[in-house]
């Protein structure tokens, strides 16, 4: 039994999603697909990066992800194959990968994320993997059934050759929205530290005080996302819709002494 | 190969859906995992304990349902095992499987529904079952562990202390909108009986007349819903924005001769 | 190890793509299960049709397609089981396989689809399918069912009686949009061959010279999509917002010598 975890930008209402899986199954009819979203904002390197980072560590060991959030695609763009913490990644290198590969130790230098002694990533040699190659679907022509190929035992000299580093994500300068979920929720890149306090600038409002639970609190409030990160919430009410703001704004951090105004 | 159904209100933009899927996957790694719907609006306890209600006869005995509508969250809500009619229940104590239970015979008093000889509840023992426990995700990190450990087969003893009723839905007063669905049907909480025709007024409109298809009728017409509810349709269109109802809404109902105007 | 992939306009708010699943599941535990998509608009054949005939070839041979749009449900429309090309088909005889009947070599005549020597269909016999068959969900009564028991062997013989030819898709008279994707690109129904160049008219704008990948184009350009249609995009733009068009709009072709202005 091995696990296939997909994220794309791909949205629900076309056959996309659906190709890759089939030509998955196809080479390796025993995966289990399980998808992680395909609602990535169109584009949005960065917000698939954060999603994948979020996540991966819940599935199993030897989960292959699959993800194509690939502006570039048919251009000199690079295919990519990644192994890092007992997972493997596939999918364009523009820095789609770079947040999990720095998780896992990777270290980032001249805009490039590298490689552990222990990892290993490879440049996808297409002529090998795709039976026909189109300009504009490489999820489907190329990446699915290296992934196929990949559950099916393929060792993994024969897809491509080794590369030392991947692309990293471009640098932000600052703190940033990095992601409103579904229910409004504003995740920041602020990674608040165990047993210190905050308060936050955003959209002209200061929010202080972290808080535990979603219930424990009244109008705007802070809390630490269940990934780690520093969230802005409405209980029972959307904070993006209330403070109307995207990905990549800014966000100013103080940090607190813990005996401030903590809950008041 | 255990079934294992999902429902939340967590929406398919972010990773949170995923993150349970892994961590079942982690547990057990053959079981089939199938999404009921995770469009939930977000909170809606009565929505999500429609919806289960509706669906869990379709699925094969054994199926372990996880369903997660949790605004009380990180709160003293309890986490709840519930087996009833051949099925396993995973989630918050908080009406989500209130339904069910009537269903399967639990009997309603003193706002809870108490279960019968052969059923069993348990409040879940997070300390033994997490190996992180955040304050703002219980569906990752107690719910999904527990049905990852249900289905590779940990005897319930060791999950939770037993109880011997639920919670139930807060009462409603009067027949109500259940919920609107994808095509705009106006699903309320009326049951028809076979043999007898109706009439309901709502948002100010009388609408006469059962009807058997959506392909016979004209303008607004009454069914009876694929889940035996009264259900208001606009064939080729869409009732609930027509009307402008939402969940909630009042429904008057009235019983008629079944001579009367029936397809008139 | 069977797989079956879904196609319906159900949406995914509700619970009625999973009772189809669980009514699967119950007669053939070990399917994989894997989802098309539920997002065709409402009662649109011709979208199902068309994404069908798009995805099918990457599914493994053996795959069941279970498509349900059904305007027609509970009528005399037919209800049908396909087989052609090595895989099979279920669902309402209403053009919904009358693409992937052609694509397999089907001869249209007389509004017809008329198949192959070595091609197979039933109207279903629902009285020996269905357990109970509601007048409003023959995707769950009768259409999973169905499915079930082809994933679990039955001969096709037991399920209904054969027919010689399907019902064809409405006569579009010339070429049109067939569909508009999550990207916002614009799925025209003209098939552009290979060596061939061509300009099209659409909204009142004149879009001229065939792309080969979105990245090498700017403002409106033309490309042959991943599933070999014309196809109008904006790199990093939504197309069919900026012209304001919508499925079925009318488009002008002309094919030009391939000398002409391309990446002009």
């Amino acid at each position: 039994m091995s696990v296939v975890a997909l994220l794309t930008d791909f949205g629900l209402e076309d056959h996309y999603v659906a190709a890759m899986k089939g030509e998955i199954l196809r080479r390796a009819p025993a995966a289990t697909l399980v998808d992680i979203t395909h609602l990535i904002p169109p584009q949005d390197v960065v917000r698939g990066a954060y999603e994948l980072a979020c996540v991966y560590r819940s599935f199993p060991p030897g989960t292959v992800f699959l993800g194509v959030v690939d502006p570039g695609v048919g251009t000199s763009r690079r295919p990519l194959l990644l192994r890092a913490g007992g997972y493997t990644w596939v999918g364009p290198d523009n820095g789609l990968f770079a947040l999990v590969l720095r998780a896992e130790g990777g270290q980032v230098a001249d805009g490039l994320v590298w490689l552990a002694a222990d990892q290993q990533a490879l440049v996808l040699a297409a002529e090998r993997i795709a039976e026909r190659l189109s300009a504009t679907f490489h999820g489907r022509d190329l990446f699915a059934p290296t992934v196929g190929l990949v559950v099916a035992g393929t060792p993994l000299g024969e897809l491509g050759e080794p590369i030392a580093a991947i692309l990293d994500l471009p640098a932000a300068g600052g703190e940033r929205v990095l992601a409103i979920d579904h229910f409004g929720n504003i995740i920041t890149s602020v990674r608040p530290q165990p047993g210190e306090d905050y308060a936050v600038t955003i959209a002209g409002r200061r929010i202080a005080g972290l808080h535990r639970t979603y219930a424990e609190g009244q109008g705007l409030i802070l809390l630490t996302s269940s990934s780690g990160y520093l969230e802005i919430a409405l209980p029972n009410g959307n904070a993006a819709a209330l403070l109307g703001v995207r990905p990549g704004e800014p966000v100013m951090v103080e940090l607190r002494r813990s005996s401030d105004d903590r809950l008041a």
